[in-house]
């Protein structure tokens, strides 16, 4: 499953869809808890509870004050809420590009190799908002890479940057030689030519990685050079057998805040079905810390930068420094869709909605 | 106990002095240790350490260079101890409104009956500094609400904004419809009316936990729509039992550097007994990290989010990132006035002497 | 072993050589890992894999776009190349005096003493970068005091600043009166004067802690008025019985990003055979937070602020807080050169090369 992060019947789910305010309306069905349905217009089960058009107050507790709220300040909630509306409703919004995919190897006796082309690209991190990025194989995040233990694997870096790049492999403990960092390990990798990574996937040292340049790298990085790269154990553990396994890569450069890319709303949800569990690794590429926040159910801390824990642990907003990965799993046990998002609110919300390092786990009944 | 975070003889002891200076003598005064007594004059137990006024230097170990300091720079020195000893003096400051106070429920046929009105106020953070807040009930943090693990509970909020609003009950697991996220869970909560949030609190859910607005909730929670949500064991594990449950909602937004709505010396002193456990709920409502370091006595983590951690551990820094509650233990075994205080040395003191996010948890030997 | 950081024979290994470039020669040396020679030129081993100046693409896998490099971009990221070469070939720089020296005491019946004269000097934290510090004994950090659990300690300071001053034994319990911060627990301590603290290093309080100014501590702190306190234990654990004890105060303020007291490449390298075991004690004495990542081995955490966590647990990537000490173990299991940095990217890497808070763990075959 482990390929597959999104399994084809929650993309179907997602995208298969005539309009967005259909998906949505869908994805709020699913929610439906107790007789309860949340809603996205006023015209429905909390209806009793909504009357803003006419500012008379809620029907609940009728409230003296409420005379206070002028048209004028109606109008203009209104047209904040409009905002707010038109972003979540765009949810996912498409654009062009699509980061963090699975890379398959091609296998060259015994051996998976790899071929990373650097090269300046245009990439769009929300709907019409392109930036220049530098990228591996066109994507940011770069290619997912995942290998096993014990795997001989081949990386073959392609640079066709205007500057030397390099790669070091956040995490993985291979020999001095391959560890990427230029004038100490090995020679940059100038403009225009390749250098090849080769090393044995270590035993023992499973888990979640990255791979990055390592060369002007507060640059680099921030530009897009970075991606997963992630060791799958030979004898995955009880713990970590998991329905859908979610790579979330934290971004906050020059590129904004963004979630595998992408600012929200062109963030991709995460699905499941009820009763599933799903694993997300946290990484952060970029230089603040992100708190994420899931909302409705907790995470099950498993391990950090690709090491178990001692023991696992519970928690509902995890810490993500610079540099570091999180693994969690999460029981999906309540339908619905759950925000998902960082807890540093100007990294989530403006004034004109909800943007950049949010997005939903979507738990459907499916 | 856990309703009275501040036991009556301790406020007594705190506010029922004559005068602020007669007030932190007496503090003082409890913090004799082995004969020796702490001073905050050159007329005492120390004074041979202290012959500043002559500069002529220390009795223990007369220093050749003492000469270079100037008396210009002596005179400049204390104009600055000046302001730092009316700053201390001062603690704690009264200001108008307090916050996080417990929010009694109407009980209504057997449902806890929260009533919350989210309203612009002015917001007194220190003495004569005042700030334009949207506030709960008039309080910056909004009340504090305490359920029982499996209560019945029913939150109305009420809004007199001139914006729409909504609560999220951050790390509480509820229905989806119940989770606050408007236009992902419910419509928002239009200037002038009303909503009405209604759930149990979850079995296996107690601990530490949150309210706030989840609409424009950058600038809405920035400007103070935030508070505590405590659920309370059914079975208290026997680390919890404590004599004194204090809950410190940390802040650094558009209101400065806070601690429960208010910056130093207008924050409000944790005391306890000699020989007292006190419980301290760190949580974390801003947008920065906040290290909270206490003096002269560890902390011992026991939760996370609400969810105990495998084993307590201890500390005496907590890195509390926003969004974030930890749990600590702290057993009072030492008599004193110990300084409290967030690790970023520029939320807690300046040129003019401390401030912000200080305050002292105060061991009597009553 | 722990009051020497650094094995003489490391020292010698570093700076007993006749230019810094055979230094990183000879570095690079250790690094041979079956057979593939890591280098700092074009020269070598993998000179298969550059050739840069022809701009004719790698031999292992030819590229199509490899045209694309112009002369220009060439020329260009040759001068940046040039630029990041210096610097590292330029680590470990020379700098005027060195920070966090160990301070033998003098025993007077049966007590340490220690003098700490805290005065105004010019600090050089990089070649030709010198600031205006605020050090103790001419020292940033100040000199690395170590006692034993039990042992009786005098620290008597000398204040020859401008400004009172006090210090502040940060993760030592003492009695309230020893406890460093002005007008709550003692006077302050003019200048031209002096002032006398002494207590008993508390049992079971051992561990890596820190002093420091706590008055106007944010500039005065920040000047450099800090320095490591370590209490060792009566009877070491197992895991702490290791070959290396390295203190590593980080630090962000007024003197830009530091590891003890420098910046890349005035830093300091962690030196270590082949099969030692080294302890790194972080400390952060700035306001923001650093993830320090080492490269090619893992660390095994075991202790927060001096107190030992329920059970060790791994990463590569430690996130140190403001106030936080974090105690790891490192197996020095691969030879080589390993970067070791903070991940913050723009607190380690410019367009002009590594800077600041970036050293390296030399582990040799010797």
């Amino acid at each position: 499953m482990s390929d597959k992060p999104i399994p084809p019947e929650a993309t179907d789910f997602l995208y298969g869809i005539a309009s967005r305010r259909s998906f949505l309306r869908s994805a709020a069905a699913v929610a439906v808890s107790g007789g309860a349905l949340a809603a996205c217009s006023a015209s429905d089960a909390q209806k009793a509870n909504l009357t803003a058009k006419d500012a008379s107050g809620g029907t609940t507790a009728p409230h003296p004050a409420t005379h206070a709220a002028t048209a004028t300040s109606l109008s203009s909630a209104e047209q904040m809420d409009a905002m707010h509306e038109a972003g979540i409703k765009a949810f996912p919004a498409k654009t062009e590009g699509k980061g963090n995919q699975v890379l398959a190897p091609r296998v060259e006796k015994g051996v998976k190799v790899y071929e990373l082309t650097a090269e300046r690209i245009q990439w769009e991190t929300e709907v019409g908002k392109k930036v220049e990025a530098w990228a591996y194989n066109g994507q940011v995040p770069g290619p997912q890479i995942r290998v096993k233990e014990g795997d001989r694997v081949r990386v073959i870096l392609h640079n066709k940057l205007t500057e030397s790049s390099s790669i070091h492999f956040h995490g993985v403990e291979l020999p001095n030689d391959m560890d990427g960092v230029p004038f100490i390990t090995q020679p940059p990798v100038k403009p225009g030519t390749s250098f090849t990574y080769e090393f044995t996937a270590p035993a023992g040292n499973q888990g979640s990685h990255m791979y990055h340049s390592h060369h002007n790298a507060a640059k680099q990085v921030g530009l897009g050079l970075l991606g997963a790269f992630i060791i799958e154990p030979k004898r995955p553990r009880k713990i970590e057998q998991v329905d859908v396994d979610y790579v979330m890569i934290l971004n906050d450069g020059m590129h904004g805040y963004t979630i595998n890319g992408k600012g929200f709303p062109a963030t991709e949800p995460i699905t499941a079905k009820l009763g599933q569990k799903v694993r997300v690794r946290f990484m952060n590429e970029g230089m603040m810390i992100h708190p994420m926040h899931l909302h409705g159910m907790h995470m099950t801390v498993i391990d950090k930068d690709g090491w178990a824990q001692p023991a696992p642990w519970k928690c509902d907003t995890l810490n993500v420094a610079p540099g570091e990965r999180w693994d969690v799993i999460v029981n999906c046990n309540k339908p619905g869709v759950w925000a998902f998002h960082c807890h540093v609110l100007p990294h989530a919300e403006s004034e004109h909605g909800m943007f950049g390092m949010v997005t939903a786990l979507i738990v459907t009944r499916g």
